[in-house]
């Protein structure tokens, strides 16, 4: 059992100290011997877990999809403006979680066929959910119809979740991502994406959605500020 | 006089140039010897011109600032959907004209610290230019005032603009960015934008603007899907 077990957990040790270095650092910042000699084993040992860097990028990204499946999953029961705030609010903390692909996007599945349709099907996942939340709003009653169809706020919806971490990075390239700016970045990404949804909300609801932007956004923004 | 001209007009020939490569193949994979051998000029001419790669990136940025000063000084002169229209896609024309900015922002700005410097001047420009436009919008009795203010409708706006080319990227990694897609590329940008001013449109305008966003999305779409 014991040596059955042992190689698992290396691997597991190797990806999670893996993550933690690409979101750090950025993933074309990182040699496979920079991350060999953080978990003070062999390249040698790497190799044998993992032979190409391309396969720590691809099974953290299958990772990163996992994450997402109980998350999107929700997005026919999301029936209120609370709902939508937990359920995006849900949605960029796990981006947050594996941020070093949003980081370096185009870099990474310029090279990596695999990851670029990966990605290429989590848009469309992403997009579908988003019109999934949309309808299940206006069959709930949160939600007025829109005046030009849903889809291009599911659009809409989609470049703010995936390109919010990158928007943080622009601003400032040596703090934005790292740890202990994960909640504000994940409160502000979410108050803008929710944000979007305000001129929809109906009257009855509307006033509390401007409560959770205005102050999500203020809290962020303060924050940041300060820090 | 032909002495002083020479040198000035090899230097917007290695601009040009560089553009153009920059843009097909993305900055990082251009080599200052590759744009040498394009130009047929050796690697001395060049460097006399410009030392360092990043002073072709910075010129080449330079000049994307340039090229954005009348599009944006026109914000507050917006009075209508077809100005937007007209402003907006401007706006995602000069974007498509210097898109190897946007294919690899992150990547190009976190080792140039005077392009993270300007990015961050342009994002704050932008942004400032879409409240121009929202406040001018609603001024001219165009839009309607927003239930949560025009802050984030406005960041959105920006995060649309800076982005939207990458959206494209992400989808098809191998033509998105070739010149035969300029326009439907630009198309579909504005429209996605434009239409994220759709909810807060007075009635009397909405029905133009819905047929401005839903024109501009299914052509862009269709020859995408042809092509």
């Amino acid at each position: 059992m014991t040596t059955r077990k042992a190689p698992r957990r290396t691997a597991e040790r190797i990806l999670e100290n893996t993550l933690a270095l690409f979101n750090r650092f950025g993933e074309p910042g990182v040699s496979t011997n920079a991350i060999a000699a953080e978990l003070s084993i062999s390249p040698g040992n790497l190799y044998y877990h993992f032979p190409a860097k391309d396969d720590l990028v691809n099974t953290l990204y299958n990772q990163y999809e996992q994450a997402l499946n109980p998350v999107l999953a929700a997005a026919g029961d999301v029936s209120n403006v609370d709902d939508a705030w937990f359920f995006l609010h849900s949605l960029v903390e796990v981006n947050w979680q594996y941020r070093f692909v949003f980081r370096n996007l185009n870099e990474l599945l310029s090279r990596n066929r695999q990851l670029e349709n990966s990605v290429q099907e989590t848009i469309q996942r992403l997009t579908d959910s988003m019109r999934t939340l949309l309808l299940s709003l206006q069959r709930q009653g949160a939600l007025a119809p829109p005046p030009v169809g849903w889809a291009p706020v599911a659009t809409c919806l989609v470049v703010m979740l995936v390109y919010w971490l990158s928007y943080e990075y622009v601003q400032s390239p040596r703090t934005a991502l790292e740890e202990h700016n994960a909640q504000n970045a994940a409160l502000r990404g979410a108050a803008h994406v929710l944000g979007l949804l305000a001129p929809y909300t109906v009257p009855s609801q509307q006033a509390h959605l401007a409560r959770l932007v205005e102050g999500y956004m203020q809290q962020g923004n303060t924050e940041r500020s300060a820090g």
